[in-house]
């Protein structure tokens, strides 16, 4: 597991990223627990503000976090026409559900989160993240997000799937039975978006990610963001469609500087929303074939 | 200063970066000595392979040390419409004059290095990177860049500054004087690019980096790119040029997928140029005051 010694956070070795480690100073642990489905911990950190790891992996930091969440939100609901109700999966801190309800074309959020324990110490110690949850757009459902997609067919134009990473309970929601269901879910020209991890780690295994969701969805797409507190201090994104003509590169909507201000956008713009899914050559050629 | 602690190499803490530590699990120790200028430390670690550090902190890495190199060689090159003439200020290590002698119109490039103590380690031990050194079109000085420039006037038509972080020996390379010492060495429509930190980090620093290019040069932008090694995964560059009708997001040499190969480029395309310019909102307002 981890160790927080001598007032310093390191996350555990596991096989994800071995041979390296990220350290952030703790100032104060808030909350340590074991839930029904994982280790919680909650911590302020001298100069990443509050951090919430789960099963020692940094979930976000409040000094970073906006960059994670504005993009998994904000990519996927640019690039659809009229994103009206929008699932998310997973995404307990409340972090996702605060970007989602600002698009002007969303109506209704549906979240579902498996542990109630991560979004009631996010509503007592992430209250940055966790106003998400205060919005009249979202109903916040306490269940298993495989199960939930089961009873709820073609419902979504958009589904966001905010996971931790493929190691422990999400592992399930990396694998083509996943994409089938979320496919499942989706009205007609429906956009799904997952977390996808770092391409500086294992860039096969996103690339079978992608190979997982190009069997149910026809254009398939890999897009990155700064992430400092995050491995290699970036993450990346699979996103998906079902409409062949979408151009993911080249939002549909188009916010202007004055609505990305008013929105509170802190990461996203659109021109941010065009440079994440260009990739460096290397891995271009892996993803995509270039010649 | 760092530690090799237990296996791991822990960069030292500093003002630079507080409250977080980036490890590398080391796989064996190749060597250790003070040079006249500072530590150096070389050694082969677990998953990045070789690495390379001076006074406690990472230099580079063999694994991603290309999405450096790439990128301050070939940002400011292909911003020029002949770069003939190129001075790379530091850079012992070599990547950096592997990179740009590749470009097809640089035709003599001089490097300024003031410690022959880390060109004479990186020909041993990281001979991927020093082969810049042989190249025919490269001329190597073990010298003082400053006193380098004040002895050579109008000379370059581009100037890269590949140093060590604002502290120690390198303090004197972000400061006014230094632009203004490279704006008396280049010639008519000249471009200078440097090392310029993360915007996670000290971004006021930056914008006081900026600051000092912009009183000597017209145009000023600041670029990033992805490095895991480096704090917070990415660093940038300050780049300034002299011709008011740069456009430092549409460069005038674009290279063809198969000219970058040809090259090995593994990071550098012209989208990734394009894209590298595009910064997050907040830091577009801190940089640029975009209304």
């Amino acid at each position: 597991m981890d160790v927080i010694e001598s007032g310093w956070f390191s996350e555990i070795q596991n096989d994800l990223w071995p041979g390296q480690s990220f350290s952030l100073k703790v100032k104060k642990i808030l909350h340590e627990e074991n839930s029904k489905f994982q280790n919680i911990k909650i911590f302020d950190t001298e100069t990443y503000g509050r951090c919430l790891v789960l099963d020692g992996i940094i979930q976000c930091t409040t000094k970073d976090e906006f960059a994670y969440q504005e993009m998994i939100a904000f990519l996927p609901l640019c690039c659809h026409p009229n994103p009206k109700k929008v699932l998310i999966v997973g995404g307990g801190d409340g972090g996702v559900s605060r970007e989602v309800v600002k698009h002007p074309l969303v109506e209704e959020v549906y979240q579902v989160e498996i542990d109630d324990r991560v979004i009631e110490l996010s509503r007592k110690h992430l209250p940055s993240m966790a106003c998400g949850f205060n919005n009249k757009k979202l109903n916040l459902i306490v269940s298993d997000g495989f199960e939930y997609m089961q009873s709820n067919q073609q419902k979504f134009d958009v589904i966001i799937t905010d996971s931790s990473d493929p190691i422990g309970p999400a592992t399930s929601l990396f694998q083509e039975d996943y994409y089938k269901l979320m496919k499942n879910s989706l009205r007609e020209g429906g956009i799904v978006c997952s977390q996808g991890g770092s391409f500086w780690l294992d860039c096969n295994y996103i690339k079978k990610q992608m190979s997982n969701c190009n069997i149910h969805f026809p254009q398939v797409a890999y897009a990155v963001t700064s992430v400092p507190s995050y491995p290699c201090g970036q993450i990346g994104f699979v996103i998906g469609c079902l409409d062949k003509s979408t151009n993911f590169k080249n939002p549909v909507k188009k916010f202007s500087s004055s609505e990305i201000d008013v929105m509170n956008l802190k990461y996203y713009t659109s021109s941010i929303h065009s440079s994440a899914f260009t990739l460096p050559r290397w891995i271009e050629k892996i993803f995509y074939g270039c010649a």
